[in-house]
């Protein structure tokens, strides 16, 4: 031994986050890291059993009076490493150590990786977005409880409690008198070896007899169509398996009004509707807990997102008040509730927590979206839009935030136009029109091919051309616009029918043919006032909040929902739906709502933050404010060269304003030509 | 006016609390007692309506220059007053004013009377017992809330809270998923005037439309045998009405530990069981309801005590654990638990709070008439005896308190005994025995009537005389033994057989005839060593906490429960139950355990106290003390003239020792002389 061994005490450097000290040689590793306050994961409290707690010796650089040699500078493999690496499913990759069982001998780096930090993060794909850090909301404590003898009468919950205060300094636990049912039980299974659950509020959630490895919670979106679930981990944030399901109250109402009408008429349709949305989501959890080979009750946390009225119904809270003015919600705060109270199948202590709602129109759903675009954490000045019946829409950055809610309709989920169907198979998505021939081309939901490349057909037979999606409605009405088929204030030009056999007068006004096969899939002149219609109500809205806020433009925008995600921005734009923008700012959130729910499953201060965020959003009620009507009308024409559109103008040819002529007449005239030609 | 006028602020002074201060002439009287803490009621929060506010003006002595002569230092009665005092079942009596709608014009002295302080006292009838401090666990605060309107989306539940903070400074309220449900149809029902009902702990159990009154609790002491309950005004802790009924749980087992066998030899008895006692308890609150005209939604809290077996089968915690050593408690902490959740139907946010165990043998029950009778809170040193099958025995003063409990058995519940009952009409309560004749003469419960009165024969053939319960065996033995019938070591005297018609033999020992009519009703030399084996764990348990405690006497003894109830302590003593003590300072507690349940119902501080103290007891496990079963078998004997009985020596003649003469071969030979004789 060198003469450094004199020194006692042995320098002790944590990467990555460079925290260190000195503590005196045989200290174990995690003890060192625990004092220093590295985050470091342990479960079983340094027995070796969990192998949370790994780490790497670096080879960092380090002063040359190092007490000792790097190779002894830790102690070596222990029996209870070897012992953990051999266990089934165990194992501990090369050059890691279990750091409860590993000693400082000398100065030395320990990086802890990752996957052995509690608070991980997880990196989103998505363009623009925050990476997720976890934070998880229910954390598992191992530990070894005293029996009881007969000369200490204490209860086995004291005792328990005792053995988390001094293995785990957890204090003030609180147990629900449901954990009592099975305490007794358990502790004996587990011979007063047991894997408490304990959540973020200081709640014991779940007692497992004996080791256990870790918990599952579930993220769910509440849609008004179809209800997602997000099965993951609560330690790694990793996703073990989603589905979806159709929302079982479509039979009570295609569209939220229509279901609120329903409990209006109907004394129980509330709760009729509480129960089916109940059962879906326990047939959701069934789905992805057999899809990742969990028990339903390893299910210890689950997190909601929705409209207001989905909210309600989830909560058992008759949404009547939410289908007239003034629109009052039952409450606009979170809501934690027991997912047993939800009649939820889970564990019997698992808890919910339902994100908070803005305003009557605004609901979880657009809490979900801020959470996950968090606007609120950025300079630039984002608008955040989710389109359905209702467009969402948000606006702000990290000075002030505005949310609104515009009466949009269901023109863009494909309702109220004439060959409209919802985004299936089969249906028209994407359409270009050649500016020359005004001929169209398409492709539809299930097959990658242009309806002009050689194949399509041959698919076509197979699928089928059923219809128009939302996003290849604006697609079809956005390019008829810039090929000339339509004025800027949006009358099919019959003019041109002359040149053109798609475009064909149906009565007094015209259509333009988009497809011509066993079903005709025609854009009429009614499709394009609908879609005017709803992209006047969405921009009329945006215009008021961009109006309050006191700007003449964004610095980018972001498309959330199914239809958000679908939709070429450049198209949503050249209809106006969303005002002018680098389009390179512009891109889909995806289904930001859901996204939401998800960050604020697996960060539980993610909740503090966007109860905050969403108590100091400013709510604008569009129905109120009478400038909403003078910017819907006069947002009912589509951008021309002339308006200020100055980004968009360089990306596409504008036409010109309208010229106002009696288009009509003109039009009605050639196509009486034509007809008489034939 | 005269020159004080100029003085601003008059003098205010509020007894009983002597309370005072200078206040702006034209402040309410309420205002004035609340900004210096006075304890005054109010629910409306000065609006005239709730009448809880009423203080009479009083004619104190005041200082010569008091600004205004006396008749017009409060103002006269208002308006709001005469319309109070017009409604129907409302009142003003003579002298008393709305304290809301009562100005102060000049110095005054103010009286509020008991029934208008929140904090009223119940005086307790029961010698020895401490007044009952009303502390109410909810209490009503009537609001009235915004309107929800377009311009501010806020929800019905923060408008609510709002509402709270600005008229009654509640602050952090919890709101229970179950408040949602019908929130909303509640505020708009009492047209944004509603009473809520907030517990001790933050919690909002209910939200009435309009101007409510007041509210209900309910104590229950669930008993192995029976069930009481009693309903309360939670303002005035008034009993409402009280009901019992036996517990249905006897089908499964008439004592404890056979109800413990009955779930270890059915695999969902702990099931059956809980449902039965829920069922009851649900039972009886309809009773109480009815009775006092009550809706049992107006429950809003309810408190219980029992013993282990019966607290662990209410929260439906399997008890098997209570039926072996070391008999593990599932907790010894109090429980906070929702009724529905107890599957109770009474208001859906109704809570319970069930008192906390001290030990596998020491109950709720236990802790409840630790509660009721405050050991801890007097100086003197009390002995606390609740006998069933098993006794509870605590003993302590407000320095240390001792709890333990002793295996007497059913003996003297009347099990055991040949000629046992339960206490009810016919069977035989009080004992006298003619010390020269050796002839008994008793009463029967239903009949004020001894049995050598004239009238007894008429009465008795009414009621009959079926049995004998567990006072009268106390009394017949210990007369048997004042009279010479029995040795002090428990032998009934068989040389008496030969002058006494009473006293005959049965195989090789004797019998004592008390009563020899259509029903023989004997003691038996087996009844009597039953009994003797039930005092003798008794008195025991009791030595063995006296020498724990290092004391050789007791200043008081106080005896609970049903059994306790009913027999004269003198007898108790003479028996050997209970040590020797000033026999005026032995005393019935009554039902100290549902009255510590009433008391923690009434008192939410006592709530903590009874924690606190339960804490602090120090549990003694009687089986595992080696010392128990000496003084189990020198406790045999009953007290004789030269042991250590000083009290008791003056009030009887106490029997000299026995002089263990083979009495009985000497008893079987007087009985073959006598029947001989016949």
């Amino acid at each position: 031994m060198s003469l450094s061994t004199t020194v006692t005490d042995a320098r002790v450097v944590f990467t990555p986050s460079g925290k260190r000290g000195y503590f005196p040689v045989g200290t174990p590793v995690l003890q060192a890291a625990q004092a220093l306050g590295v985050d470091v994961d342990s479960v079983c409290g340094g027995r070796g059993i969990c192998g949370r707690c790994q780490v790497v010796q670096s080879t960092g650089n380090f002063p040359k009076h190092s007490i000792n040699s790097k190779s002894e500078n830790i102690s070596q493999l222990s029996e209870v490493e070897k012992a953990y690496a051999d266990r089934p499913k165990k194992n501990l990759k090369d050059g890691r150590r279990l750091s409860c069982a590993t000693q400082i001998l000398g100065d030395c780096v320990i990086d802890v990786p990752p996957d052995s930090q509690v608070h991980q993060q997880i990196v989103r794909k998505e363009a623009d977005a925050f990476d997720i850090e976890i934070i998880p909301p229910v954390q598992l404590h191992y530990v070894e409880v005293w029996k009881p003898n007969m000369h200490d009468p204490s209860g086995d919950l004291r005792r328990l409690r005792e053995a988390l205060e001094r293995e785990w300094q957890l204090t003030d636990l609180r147990f629900g008198p449901g954990m009592l049912l099975s305490l007794q039980r358990e502790l004996r299974k587990g011979d007063w070896k047991v894997t408490v659950a304990v959540d973020y509020l200081g709640q014991v959630i779940a007692v497992n007899p004996g080791f256990k490895e870790s918990l599952c919670g579930l993220a769910i979106d509440v849609g008004s169509t179809t209800v997602a679930a997000h099965l993951c981990n609560l330690r790694t944030g990793k996703v073990l398996a989603s589905a979806g399901m159709m929302n079982p109250q479509i039979r009570f109402g295609e569209d939220l009004m229509s279901r609120v009408s329903y409990v209006m008429m109907h004394p129980d349709g509330d709760k009729e509707m509480t129960k089916a949305i109940r059962e879906t989501i326990n047939e959701l959890a069934e789905n992805v807990a057999k899809q990742a080979n969990r028990e339903l009750d390893e299910i210890v946390e689950v997190t909601f997102v929705g409209n207001p009225i989905m909210h309600h119904l989830l909560l058992g809270i008759n949404p009547v008040e939410l289908g007239g003015a003034p629109f009052a919600l039952a409450t606009d705060e979170s809501v934690r509730i027991r997912a047993r109270d939800l009649k939820l199948l889970l564990h019997t202590n698992t808890r919910c927590y339902v994100l908070p709602c803005i305003a009557g129109h605004v609901g979880a759903d657009t809490a979900g979206m801020i959470l996950s675009e968090a606007p609120h954490k950025r300079e630039a000045m984002s608008l955040l839009v989710d389109i359905g019946t209702n467009a969402e829409i948000v606006l702000g950055n990290n000075e002030r935030l505005l949310a609104a809610s515009s009466p949009t309709g269901p023109a863009f989920e494909g309702a109220q136009i004439s060959s409209g169907q919802r985004a299936a198979p089969g249906a028209i998505e994407r359409v270009r029109i050649d500016r020359q021939t005004l001929v169209p081309k398409f492709k539809i939901i299930g097959c990658d091919l242009w309806s002009d490349e050689s194949g399509f057909s041959a698919e076509n037979k197979k699928i089928g051309t059923t219809g128009i999606c939302g996003s290849g409605i604006i697609e079809a009405i956005a390019e008829m616009y810039l090929a000339g088929i339509l004025t800027p204030d949006g009358v099919i030009n019959g003019t041109l029918a002359e040149n053109s056999q798609n475009i064909v007068a149906e009565g007094r006004t015209f259509s333009y043919i988009l497809h011509d096969g066993s079903q005709h899939i025609n854009i009429t002149q009614n499709d394009v006032r609908a879609v005017q219609l709803a992209k006047a109500a969405l921009y009329a809205g945006i215009r008021l909040l961009m109006e309050r806020m006191g700007i003449e433009t964004v610095d980018r925008i972001r498309l959330a929902g199914a239809f958000g995600n679908h939709i070429e921005p450049k198209y949503a734009m050249v209809l106006g739906l969303i005002p002018d923008c680098d389009l390179k700012q512009v891109s889909s959130a995806g289904n930001a709502a859901g996204t939401g729910a998800r960050i604020a499953l697996l960060n539980h201060e993610s909740r503090n933050e966007i109860e905050e965020v969403v108590r100091q959003v400013e709510k604008v009620e569009t129905a109120v404010e009478s400038k909403f009507q003078q910017h819907f009308v006069s947002a009912m024409a589509f951008p021309h060269k002339t308006d200020n559109f100055p980004n968009l103008a360089k990306e596409v040819d504008l036409p010109v304003e309208n010229v106002h002529q009696d288009s009509y007449e003109i039009a009605s005239n050639a196509a009486k030509r034509r007809r008489r030609k034939k």
